[in-house]
């Protein structure tokens, strides 16, 4: 979401006629679908750029059935496919609404990056100068800093973003009616927003990293688990939703196979759940 | 180790002629390699069994080119492709060589499995009454019991198995000599063994666990990631094996692949490294 929002606040959705759709998937850890490539290709025609012009590697869609149709159809995968294809497409198009070079928009001295560290350190209450940085599984500048100013900023921005005529309650507001844009079929972060029916967001990071918000309620949450495995994050975050009551019984019970998922073995026995426990 | 234990302690290498390679795969979690599927089936086919009578479930071979080759050949996998079928057929002989049904030998029940609990109850030190029980994945019963109590059993199997001609000497020293039986190319346990000269033994298991010892020095060595990343857990091993000095500098840094992983981003780009940190 952070990422997404200067583009918001310096005017580009409306510079370029950007969709709600196409605003969902600049905050988007997409599973490269269809409609998220149409979507992410759309982002940069509107802003006068081509998928050349995506700094994320290239890799097979995380939705199997679109990665096995492309394998079938014989063509690579491209840039457009990446997972974070929508985020960089919004970002060539901050690059393009200030004029700046789209060349290097990755790299944390470009301009581009430097909004985004602002607008990071804002809502993170945490000095620019103080943030270290490494590179993320696409390219991109990726900031180290305490989880609780993290989870701040998530409340901050769920604060904000209960008024959506905000920037964050655009984004928000965006997430929210295009939950199929923020993560794809079969994907937590969009079947718990749908569930939730745009009550909340939630985001997956790399490494184990999930954040989530409550508008209406001013709640942010973030978690990492340390040692990177995604396995937990998300009966993870279900479990803290639920303590939050931010989500009801039945919600979670709608969400299991995320929640509670089941281990099978190669004889497709049932052998183990995984389970959020407090200790 | 400790599954094929009962193996040699009744006779079965002798009456059945396995050889060491055989003895090996009993005590490993294969690639399902051309020559560890060879050696399976040769298993079965001296105890007078067949691939069928194997209760371990189908799946594609860990090793990827081995992998490669048996889809493009057409053939679904098989049992004996599945990286437990060494230690399947070793109990398949187990239940031969004592005149028992090997119907169902995998279960919990069966005599098969009683004498590997006792073999386990001995080693670990640990009543056989206060097991707790879980199905592996593989579908035989996997043993839950304090970590501390398995070290000790590793230790014990090392101090017995300095011994070459005493049942625990007879597996460590098939371990050693073959150590690509253990699990296979480009895997941690046989390239490990193998740059210690079969010096040490060491055993993936599932969820995170591993297990190793150095006979010469009584050494026993349990570990366990605790969500059950495997990530984690070769890193550990090896910074574990060069604080006692189990292996040296020279022999860690050539397995620096293993002891300290380089991730790389979508882009290609080295973005990080895995580094085992005592806390």
């Amino acid at each position: 979401m952070f990422q997404a929002l200067p583009l918001v606040e310096d005017g580009g959705v409306e510079y370029f006629g950007l969709t709600s759709e196409e605003l969902a998937l600049s905050a988007a850890s997409h599973s490269g679908e269809p409609f998220h490539v149409t979507a992410a290709r759309s982002i940069l025609r509107k802003a006068g750029a081509d998928e050349h012009a995506l700094a994320c590697g290239p890799h097979l869609p995380m939705h199997a059935k679109s990665a096995e149709a492309l394998v079938t159809s014989g063509q690579p995968p491209s840039r457009v496919h990446n997972n974070c294809s929508g985020k960089h497409a919004g970002m060539i198009a901050l690059a393009k609404l200030h004029g700046w070079a789209t060349e290097g928009y990755h790299e944390l001295a470009h301009p581009v990056q430097q909004r985004i560290l602002e607008t990071l350190a804002y809502w993170c209450d945490f000095p620019a100068g103080q943030f270290a940085f490494a590179t993320d599984g696409c390219g991109l500048p990726t900031f180290a800093l305490p989880l609780a100013n993290v989870a701040a900023a998530c409340a901050r921005f769920s604060a904000v973003a209960a008024d959506p005529s905000s920037p964050a309650g655009r984004v928000f507001s965006a997430m929210a009616a295009h939950p199929e844009y923020v993560a794809g079929t079969d994907r937590l972060c969009t079947d718990l927003i749908r569930a939730a029916r745009g009550r909340l967001f939630a985001k997956v990071g790399a490494e184990g990293y999930y954040c989530a918000g409550v508008p209406a309620e001013g709640i942010g949450i973030a978690l990492k688990v340390e040692d990177g495995a995604k396995r937990a994050s998300e009966p993870a975050l279900l479990a803290v939703l639920r303590q939050l009551d931010a989500i009801g019984e039945d919600e979670l019970r709608s969400l299991a196979r995320y929640a509670r998922p089941t281990l099978f073995n190669t004889r497709g026995a049932a052998i183990g759940d995984i389970v959020a426990a407090w200790s």
